[in-house]
């Protein structure tokens, strides 16, 4: 029922990555090439891993993941990024399996947290996430910078020879 | 001044890990292995990369970073886990180096974000971040399962042959 993709499921991954993107009205932004995918999931520097939950020959879910890390607890943790089922097969324990799986995973990889993110004002969720004895973070908030920002940052010069203010 | 650890490294990262647990009063919560740490760093599977601020010959900061994954952009992204500059060499430009170095690292790697997380009480910091062109992501929640509640959902069996439920 739950299985790590392989290759040949890049097609398929594409395509639930694709109705993730349209079930949160966001198709239109999502950049989506699948000789990049392939190469991202399983290149020689892999970025991402992927279950997937099948019903029958049928994929009808997926779980895309990677480790952070936390020096904290001086081990690795998994992330879960995108979690999703097709609306068709929902209320079958796609989603909960999806999760289970991610738990053990963790477990037997020796990582000391599974952790994701979800939309604050999605309290249905997180009172189920709750309920399988996930914590909310709610003091911490995430920065982010991309796009034209990123870039401008990566241009600034650090360590200029002669420092303005300690030449006067 | 700004360089990627090596292994020899390790002890200095270990002691620079140890000085920001002092920093967040934390230390004696803080789970620290140096074998382990090299080995997450620099074994077969390495988990996290550092980069480190020099000051003469001596090791006085670092950065400890991930790269996470969005379907969204289709690109990985630099996840920092971890910024630090001893007490005794703030001031001299060494937290926004590394930063920048990340932001250079990031454009260089084809990553789409560069992300980290702050407590959303300390404002100050939010405000030098967004002047650097990072935005808040306010509305996300991190939801982490550790410890004995991450055993336990391990531990679960995802698939019953019988659910009860379904077998009246």
């Amino acid at each position: 029922m739950i299985r790590p993709a392989i290759p040949d499921d890049v097609p398929n991954i594409g395509r639930l990555i694709r109705a993730l993107a349209d079930y949160e009205k966001l198709s239109r932004e999502v950049v989506l090439d699948e000789v990049q995918l392939r190469q991202h999931l399983f290149g020689s520097r892999p970025y991402a891993e992927v279950l997937l939950a099948e019903e029958g020959p049928a994929v009808v879910g997926f779980a895309l993941f990677f480790h952070n890390y936390s020096t904290f607890l001086g081990r690795p943790g998994i992330y879960l990024e995108d979690l999703f089922v097709q609306p068709e097969n929902r209320g079958q324990g796609h989603g909960k399996a999806l999760l289970l799986a991610l738990a053990r995973l963790a477990v037997e990889r020796g990582c000391g947290r599974l952790e994701w993110s979800v939309l604050d004002w999605n309290e249905s969720a997180i009172r189920f996430y709750e309920s399988l004895g996930a914590v909310s973070m709610k003091e911490w908030t995430i920065m982010r910078v991309t796009g034209e920002p990123l870039q401008s940052l990566a241009r600034i010069d650090p360590a200029p020879s002669h420092p303005p203010e300690e030449n006067p």
